[in-house]
């Protein structure tokens, strides 16, 4: 007997509970049922017309995205936009939606330890606590296992998120030996970042105000890109879940999207692109 | 060619402006598309799953609904349980909701002017005024052609109802001449109604707190059933709306649901009743 | 020597403690002096006129009333409307008022236990917790000793309540096991009542949405009037304050308006009725 | 045929609109009857129970005060205590309480506008105006006919108040020609008065913190009593009042209340003084 | 090696928590560096020019006062207005200005432990207790060793705060044994105080409505001033905290600014008086 | 003679009124003195350090910034940290610092008025009208004088702001005719700028979530920097200024700081670059 959406989110509650995601998110059961029978789990990063239409070719009953379809209450399914297109599309392809977003981001283990561990941080900490829940929280912090110049710490994080284009805020190459990572949009957390230390803050989706903040204080700012850091973030945890499926025996087979791409691409100067 | 949803809304909204309903409320369309092409319109003051089938048996392709679907903006599509199921249902049959709910409300010649004509009162006014816009506002009170006893107007509003039950606060027989009217739930308004001079308000969903404000108040308080002081209004507003849709030339039809029924049935003492 | 107000005040904080009451609630004393000698109390669910010139009959110094006298905190005292009036009139009378609402409601033996006494349910448990307060909360929910069709309950409520005319929301003659039950104005319980097993909730001031709610979610409801279900509970509140009374050796007499009545008659079609 | 509660209101609205009064104040009825008949009004600072034992004394059916009776919206009756006491004690004397407060603060001819011609002030101006009402606002500002040193004009305001102790802030002693007046409490307008152009600002109940911004802004300080200020602007006001009432020809008389005191009194030192 | 900016804060946490002060309050760094280095510590009630020029005469480098320079937090720093003039001074002068304000009233050997020692009260207690903090709150109360008579308690009053002008609520010449200090403006504190069993309150800045406020209580009330009971209480502070310095071997000296005057000056009538 | 900070900062007001801005922001002096002389402005978009001496450096008395120094009211000027570091460096080195924001922004002829020319665009509306200020909003709307390809028009912008990289959101290489523009950060109006028709939103700071929205929307937008789009648009805001002053005579020389640099520096992949 196979699995329902309710065992899912069972499952996902004990690794990040709903009670930690931010007041104004909402993760959980987008669109579906509860009691639908789960065979395949497809994992993207958003719930787009083309995450569902992959999920729906590679015959999987359960979308599980990192980012909600329904971030703003809805007040009418409008069926011909988004993000009533795609419920639709769901509800008609018997797949049901459903997210894990600033729980994940915040719970131990979630996706700012997976980007902790994928940049080799040693001591890590968690950069911002939730008052009252232990390991739990905004960022991580820690440390190079041995001090490097920016100008080389820049390419190692290239590497590791295969981002053609990174964005960087410093007063020159400086030593860096303690980072602090946030995973999507982090520039809020600069003098957070500072007052623990940290020589460098990793993150994406980072404005011009963040920026001088981040120049004003002394402390560097890699802009990785809020899809680049998330993307492999995320693929980290389908590898966890993958196992804690296989431990429960479901027979539940977990896929991720492959072809998913960032919204939002360079166009450096000089070469006009193909799209 | 036949109309289409937003044609439909447009329609509503000169009778019935958006602007005018109440903060929390929302009109307009609740699920379906805005390009949906209306051979048929069925309406009924509720919602729910029969009102939808019933719609779908007669080939409507437009629910249009007092009551709207999505009372609070929905953070999920659960497609098990209401309104989700009604949503997904519609989705399904190729049926668009929409609701005409605190507008038609408050409109002037909407629910509770039509009230007030079936019941026969003159010189109607505008119980309280919706600030800066002019013949609207909630409730109605007017005059009787000629003044009666409560007991004898009871019956008079029992006809109009057809309410197998009224409750009826009074402090006696009192003469009635000047009477207030609110379809639905209007008990909050029942100051209001004693300053416009009224001696009896008509309204439904009245509680003991309203009740008690009103003996005291030296009011009499007629609870004819929200459902049966809206069903009759909506079934009249219905006609309107067939003689505008006429007028157009749009070669639409409009049926409403007969078989509604009040979801709170009485059971007075001395008989058990068969469901 | 007799007992005074403050006395009264006092061990009544120890049967419904005044920090169980809801925000918006005012019990306590409502008009009058915390140093009255009482030699008689008077009880009544509301502090009407007809309330306190009973009490003032029955030589009482202290009524006790379920709902207070000062709901909205008074901006003027004006002694033609009430509350004004009944206040005026117990100064004049020597009459001190006190309340205990909401949090007479919601404690351990309280009205909502009475209830679930009378109705005969066992394992009681409280239907929706008040935080951090062991026991005490909103509603009741428990077993029937044996489960029974619907149409049965109904008659058995109708006796317990003594009403002449129930309201009933149902989808049939459906199986009843398991009932919740809040005293006064409780269908906004409807959804927690479903989540905690409950087959029925009965309760009073039933409006329509709750009504539809209900009806949706496949859980009966019976309205039996929120006069009807706190009356009797009142009752018996007063029997057991009568036996606390003794107990303290105080000599205070208790008595209960016999002659109160619900301020909304029934008024059945077919048959008019003198007042 | 005397006037009624009701009549007296009526006249008071036209001279100090009730919409005029600050969002926190609570002018009009305290206690009593709109339709009390009025052969004497009493008029007093407060509402205590002396100047209510007086206003029974002198055989009045109204008492004005300037302070409401009930500031904070009362939430109980409690028949010991201040307000209860003297609502009490006027409902059983037969004694209506009307104020008229921050409403006659601000209008056209009210305290601030007799305060003003108390001290000769010239080419008067409101000092704040109240949004949208013409001549209206708290404060007045206008020039001395001629002016004069600080020492000299704080003699003249000692003249005018008759005040035992006058606090005053200053850097000296300057030359002063436009003077801000505020009766009661109005050293929050300090900046304003100083923006204004004025050389000192007349007010009372000047605590620390805005004695200190008017010494750093270099604008002159008068804190003549709130008591005092008021006191004699309410005399002014009642002269006013009786006019008014003559030439309606209501034949009621008006008294104010003599031996009303200030409940701050003056203790210098070196002289223990009797009570 | 001087101490720094940094650790007199720190001393000061240690003695006046910053999580104590109230909500509105901004104790702390005013202007300035934390990294300064502290030879001399000048210690004034308010931070005026005069205050911060008496400093530099001193060659303090740190101005400790009571009341915070920025009070509502600065949209723009005016160089020729307060409190922007102060800051550029001692910018440009080289001295930091911090703030102990509403943490040293409330904390444990604060400014009202202060006063109440120097009252020599017994049995002290905190007035209002600060929730969760053990010994710390707004106001103490305590008794005296021996009661005595209103009269003679005012002159004792005098005499510690040396105040040439008190003034006092009272009902007549009543007996004194339990009293209630708060040092600056505690005029809201009457009816706690009353509570809590006070014969009379001493605090400053008393406005009209506390004093009938008290009256009416029939509590007594002396103001014996905003500035006085805090000038001398906080001189009290620098003892303390010369005695603490000394303890840490830091070698810094701690004066008071002596020449610091009440803003509000009294001026009793009949002898105009020079400036 | 030359004008004053007073005087610059009306003409300011003349161009861009204050009470344009939105309510968070604070535009208008935030250092320095009404009164200061003015013989030179200098102009920056960010009141940094560096910005800051550049000013220093040309003698200018005014720096004149798109961004304000104070973005939060400050509660303490920290000499060491930004912003007080660059205050205390404005007092000492005699340069008043005053800002025109999102008044600027939104005001006719400001800075999307200046981009939606440099853009070409011909019958340019506001994007979103500010209520009740004709001519005045955030953002402007217009067409371009020939439609083209999204490729085409990407080098078009990148040669008008000089970027070099841009970030691009499209499904496609879709045909360009009407085009909105935001400078700064205008992800947000995305939908706004959908419903006035435009096919392509050129702004800056856009974020992960903004890129989905236009891309589920299927509206183009061009990420041209937010630093890059602002810097255009307020050098061509210095020339207007110049022209205005010298129509004045005011014989005030206005300088640009040429050297400023986006915060953000591009790091494409394969070329690590110096700093």
């Amino acid at each position: 007997m196979f699995p329902k959406t309710r065992d899912a989110l069972d499952l996902l509650e004990k690794i990040a509970p709903a009670r930690l995601a931010e007041s104004w998110d909402n993760p959980g059961l987008q669109v579906g049922s509860y009691f639908q029978e789960i065979k395949k789990i497809f994992m993207a990063l958003d719930p787009t017309l083309e995450a569902l239409r992959s999920a729906s070719d590679r015959h999987a009953q359960l979308l599980l995205t990192h980012h909600p379809l329904i971030f703003t209450p809805l007040s009418q399914v409008d069926i011909n936009a988004y993000p009533g297109n795609v419920a639709v599309e769901a509800v008609k392809g018997g797949i049901s939606v459903v997210s894990v977003h600033t729980n994940l981001d915040v719970a131990a283990g979630g996706i700012n330890d997976i980007l902790a561990e994928l940049l080799g941080l040693q001591q890590v900490e968690v950069l911002e606590e939730k008052t009252g829940v232990d390991g739990a929280g905004l960022g991580r912090v820690g440390d190079l296992p041995k001090a490097g110049m920016l100008t080389s710490v820049v390419e190692d994080v290239r590497q590791v998120f295969g981002s053609d284009n990174l964005r960087l805020v410093t007063n020159g190459d400086v030593r860096v030996r303690r980072i602090a990572v946030v995973g999507g949009s982090g520039g809020g957390l600069t003098s957070r970042a500072s007052e623990k230390g940290a020589d460098l803050l990793i993150t994406g989706d980072v404005g011009h105000h963040h920026a001088l903040e981040a120049k004003s204080a002394g402390i560097a700012l890699i802009d990785a890109g809020h899809f680049q850091t998330e993307k492999i973030a995320f693929r980290g945890f389908a590898e966890r879940l993958r196992g804690l499926v296989d431990e429960l025996g479901w027979g539940v087979e977990i896929e991720t999207f492959e072809d998913e791409n960032d919204p939002l691409q360079n166009r450096p100067g000089g070469n006009p692109q193909p799209f």
